[in-house]
């Protein structure tokens, strides 16, 4: 479907034209793109909240089958921007035909996969104990609950999945889900990437006869135009994907509200990598090339990037070093998403080589200026990494750091002086495995996914993934926002004591209309 | 079992002895009572953190069958305290004895319905995807999710729920029940009654050869000692049940934190009853009797207390005001449960009495001096209510207002007003049911528990309860604390990603040794 960018900004179903405007960067060239972007501001907040505010009654009791075919019905329509989509997103994030070609297939399979989990209705999570009248000393009444959604929900467009994770991405995707009308705040990076797939949201919206407010798309690159979203009394919940800085700046308006409302914000990680010694001594260069592979793809530009791997130090670390500064060295300069990112990643990268306790292992090809980022890779010793917190600071980008050990001992302590982490990942053989068994539950308590023998990044979007993690690496602990797990966030329970059955929400009643799986009286039962 | 109270700070298994102390007040009479009780310190602080961080570990790991017999064990010991906890409760909380012993069945109980929920494994959530290593382009990794403990929890007694809410309570028993170990402040206005649980509990923990660490009991009267507890960085999350701004100053600590932590403050509520026409004309003289039951039941110190009745003008509500005023005459004075919070109630009354927007429908037996607080009614204009913050306050104890609508609309308008509940209450009958399926979104939206024709104070532990609701009535509406789902507030996600089936969790192998319901695949099976 071919489709038209004009750079309003999309209230429901209108389409509004304020004055400030911006524009769109060539992650390539740094050329500015066509057209101009209307900044949204305070009218087009107050416009698209009342809206959402509006439709949340109707869209939080959508039947299943409903939303379910909503979602269904969203997923075409972005999947069938096709290339005209792709072909924007490569221009405003530098990434590659093949990375953005999975990007959508990964969005629409994200849709279609929470549609599926809200057919199941287990996320209703419905739940009766029947009265016992003749109970002593007193009667127990009946009582019903279920989950509801917690009302309209901004979600910030990430920098780096301009798709997977931004204007129909994952956020949105298990919001809408939930029965949340969504407010999108559209990330100044990719604001024609946004727009093309918000109108395709919009168009599943009205095709499906649900109320406009359901979906709205704002455009804009003030830190103002976020924070009146999470400020607005309408708005329940927020999800975030990007800086420690942004995402605490929004917790603090969420907490200073009248009412509080929970920010999901997922915000920076190093994403440690340990290699233990019979790993090291068996296959040090294998991974070697491996880590140097995974630490530059996307050009760095992923939460799960390994900004950091930890081993013991020895000859067979040397090996390992030797190996992945090879592997860097032969690693082509790469586009990064903005200019502020780059510079960023640049800065970053001359302040690890300029720390005296730190020594450059690799240098990716590509000079130090031009608009393409060269991969870099340090190591230090773990006295160093310890006492100066800098070197614990996510760089976003192809760069990562290497600290050397003394002994197993340090290893502990080493990892139980990080900081929350989206991941930790355990290169081990069988050898290593009694050492692995100790480190697991320190790793546990500060991440929220340990793998063994693989690479963090990818990120599988299915039942079990969590992406998540202690402060900083997210505001909530609790919860993922990757796959289907991430529905929970936007729910909240309701009781009903004593209702008559035809004024209980269909979820509850007697005849289970929804065909639900229900717990009774404590007992699980299957959907009927 | 006869047990001596000997006012120490029990900190694991160790009894110390700090020198600063305090005494407990006997209720009804206002005398000192004997042992003086030590005033927890930083350095009980900081013992009874790292005793518990020590023992998490080991705690959240137990199998879930070591767990429940833990909480069973727990169960008896607090149960076997009989006749001696009840009176020294009495005297403490001047509640009567049947209140009492009805507090501390329902406490035996709720533990026992936590050990219950332990065994079932639900609460894991154990989830499995499969590896698909021919997948394409990617092959899909063995992922696997469960829920472990989020760490060492911090619980501080209620005063209104010496028993049911305090140091063996809803908050310390879904924690452990979770795996967290507790650190419990314990409340200042009944301490003996406290100890001599917590000494119960450290048996449990004793027989069962639990870390000592799984709990310690730190008495004290300072807002410093529960801010130094929420502040720790070893502890992971806090329950609380007292005032907004006890709840809101632990919140904010909480939010300080190097890494923030949920607090779940449960904290007022005025939990409007909604009288509808047709109820008002048939049975008006019948509700009046049982609101005045309700809201002086224990002196009016629920959490879920009436505190507001909204209704439609005109003769039925004279009516129904009439009769209500005459049952609120006849109620006898009763003791509070502090002096501080005597004197708050009676503060409260007061300035409803002054207040010339507001008429008083009826007063209980009893002076306004002396140590027995009086039950009160008062009545006010809708205009009043809406333009008058001061009316929409809590006043904890036995006094309730009653807002006379004009109609329909403006009874919508009342309710779309109210700051987040507990609970709502609609007195309807059959004619009623169009406006009550009116009301239904705009209350469900603002508490978390609708009853229909009962009364709100009574809170069933049971798994459909939901005893929580959104800001200011607790501090996260997407909880409860009463019931089993309680539970889930002290757990957190972890994904394992293609670890060998030896280094996995127990709920996770292959083999199922817990024998739990699991998730494969998308698809729930139960347990073996």
């Amino acid at each position: 479907m071919s489709e038209h960018i004009n750079g309003a900004v999309l209230v429901g179903a209108q389409e509004c034209r304020p004055s400030g405007s911006f524009h769109a960067i060539e992650a390539v060239s740094g050329q500015v793109m066509q057209p101009a972007f209307c900044e949204a501001g305070a009218s087009e907040v107050d416009a698209a909240c009342a809206l959402a505010a509006a439709a949340y009654p109707v869209f939080s009791e959508l039947a299943p089958e409903a939303r379910a075919k909503f979602l269904e019905t969203a997923a075409t329509a972005v999947e069938s921007l096709g290339d005209t989509l792709i072909v924007r997103a490569m221009a405003e994030s530098g990434l590659p035909r093949a990375r953005l070609e999975g990007e959508l297939v990964r969005t629409v399979r994200q849709l279609q996969l929470f549609a599926q989990v809200v057919r199941t209705g287990e996320w209703i999570d419905a739940t009766i104990d029947t009265a016992q009248p003749q109970r002593t000393p007193l009667p127990r009444p009946d009582l019903r609950r279920r989950n509801v959604a917690l009302g309209p929900v901004v979600v910030f467009g990430a920098s780096n999945f301009p798709l997977a994770f931004s204007v129909a991405g994952g956020d949105t995707a298990s919001a809408l889900a939930a029965g949340c009308p969504v407010v999108v705040k559209g990330h100044r990076a990719h604001p024609g990437t946004g727009e093309l797939v918000a109108r395709a949201l919009r168009r599943a919206v009205e095709s499906c006869g649900l109320p406009p407010g359901v979906f709205s798309y704002l455009p804009g690159t003030t830190h103002a135009l976020g924070s009146a979203l999470v400020a607005d009394p309408r708005i329940h919940a927020a999800g975030f994907t990007g800086s420690r800085g942004g995402g605490k700046a929004l917790m603090d308006v969420a907490a200073a509200r009248p009412e509080p409302i929970p920010v999901y914000a997922e915000m920076s990680a190093i994403n440690p990598v340990i290699l233990l010694p019979a790993a090291a001594r068996a296959r040090g260069a294998e991974l070697a090339r491996a880590y140097a592979a995974s630490l530059s793809m996307g050009a760095g530009q992923f939460c799960t990037n390994p900004g950091l791997l930890i081993a013991i130090d020895g000859p067979d670390l040397e090996n390992f070093l030797g190996a992945a500064g090879a592997a860097v060295q032969a690693i082509a300069p790469q586009p990064m998403l903005t200019d502020g990112i780059l510079k960023s990643y640049r800065s970053g990268v001359a302040a690890l080589a300029a720390n005296p306790a730190v020594t450059r292992v690799g240098q990716g090809q590509g000079a130090t200026e031009g608009r393409l980022a060269s991969a870099a890779l340090f190591a230090t010793q773990a006295a160093a990494f310890k006492s100066d917190p800098a070197l614990s600071a996510e760089v976003f980008g192809a760069s990562s750091l290497v600290v050397r050990a003394r002994d197993d001992a340090e290893l502990e302590q080493l990892i139980s002086g990080l900081e929350g982490q989206l991941t930790a990942t355990l290169l081990f053989d069988a050898k290593d495995e009694p050492l692995v068994a100790r480190l697991l539950p320190l790793l546990q308590r500060r991440v929220g996914r340990v793998l063994a023998n693989g690479w963090p990044t990818g990120v599988e979007v299915c039942h079990a993934m969590v992406h998540g993690g202690p402060f900083p690496a997210t505001s909530d602990t609790r919860t993922t926002s990757v796959g289907t797990l991430a529905i929970q966030r936007f729910l909240r329970p309701v009781c009903y004591q004593s209702l008559p059955d035809s004024l209980l929400p269909p979820a509850l009643r007697a005849a289970n209309p929804w065909k639900l799986p229900r717990r009774v009286d404590g007992v699980r039962q299957s959907a009927p």
